[in-house]
């Protein structure tokens, strides 16, 4: 009997790649993804498809509205950066960063998991693309686990809660290595920060950057669509 | 200068407490609601009501949909429990337990706080009435500070996030006798799981009950306004 988990996916590379690592490691993923007033809605599109292709058992959209606080690039009316070297990504936390988001979109996972019943969340963090985000870093997921086990109704009945992060110390390049391997079409994912409506990428803002330059290293042709307008 | 503070205001008895407390400790209170799928709206009339006639600095609302996973009285089409004892009232999760509700509210704070600059989070968790919830316990409140030290800007740069409960060892009556002394109206406060559209109180739920109790016990006049069929 396969276990159910609550997987949360972005619609980008690296959650499609923590569903089919969570179907292969054989538990049974209820999706989540949400609405919280990003710029585009192309990636709740991307994570329909992913989630039809990659066999959840169940999709669920949640609609949270971030915007209301504000304090970030992707949810207010600041500017996304382009074609940053990664010295510049590295430095320090960048203004894509949305304030608390994690920590939100695994309280609802959270919800959810003791809802179905499974101990299970898994997320698509990672702390080596993403080292100016805190809430990507493995000691703010052991923090979250500990936390969990004393917030829900299986901590108090000795169960365990656990947060799977398999990404968290893999370059890009291996991401899509591992994901490939297990027949993902990463040509229905969007990363993007500032996708077209129908999904082309920019291909210049960080996200973009990283995820060309893991197709490049690997070697493998780069399903992405872009728009024609790239680097301009 | 006065530091600003998120607090998390219900419309209830307790966190009217809570925003008063904090005001009175120095903080400017930023006053954060949830219209959250809950049975009845007059909890958000009560909050704002709340929010004006204690000097809230400025009173959000968010609006999130917990009806998306169920599993509770409050947010699912499960009869919430009537006139029960207290030894049934402090056995077990009680039914009215939302899951992970809490970790949920302290998010959208982590979140709303970053964006203001402040690391000071009001919530008014009980470890008395609410026994059974656990969320309401003082190792999930310490779990969810380290959690949050962890999980943002504030943390990364030095700062420390404070999530303060300063209700969480307080009996009901203290807690009515703490606000009676700072002034709050508690005929503004709306504690029913089950109150009128117009925020009239069923008198019987545990909430109800926990909260006449509170006042018979100080011996101070109970401001509810009760339904005309309460105890039937």
């Amino acid at each position: 009997m396969t276990k159910p988990a609550v997987v949360l996916l972005s619609g980008g590379l690296d959650s499609a790649t923590v569903l089919a690592v969570a179907k292969t490691g054989g538990y049974e993923p209820h999706a989540l993804s949400f609405r919280y007033g990003q710029r585009h809605s192309a990636e709740i599109e991307a994570a329909e498809n992913v989630a039809r292709a990659l066999g959840a058992a169940e999709h669920k959209i949640a609609q949270i509205d971030l915007r209301l606080f504000g304090g970030s690039a992707l949810t207010d009316d600041i500017a996304v950066p382009k074609s940053r070297s990664e010295a510049e990504m590295g430095n320090d936390i960048p203004i894509t960063y949305v304030p608390a988001r994690n920590t939100i979109f695994l309280s609802f996972a959270l919800a959810w998991a003791e809802v179905l019943g499974s101990t299970d969340i898994f997320i698509g963090v990672n702390a080596l693309d993403y080292s100016g985000y805190p809430d990507c870093r493995p000691e703010y997921i052991r923090a979250y686990e500990n936390m969990a086990n004393l917030a829900t109704r299986a901590g108090v009945e000795g169960a365990r809660v656990h947060i799977h992060a398999p990404l968290m110390e893999l370059t890009k390049a291996q991401i899509i290595g591992l994901g490939s391997s297990l027949g993902i079409d990463y040509g229905l994912t969007v990363s993007c920060y500032e996708a077209s409506p129908s999904g082309e990428a920019c291909g210049c803002c960080d996200s973009c950057q990283l995820r060309e330059k893991g197709f490049s290293q690997l070697g493998i042709p780069d399903p992405t669509r872009y728009q024609a307008t790239r680097h301009k």
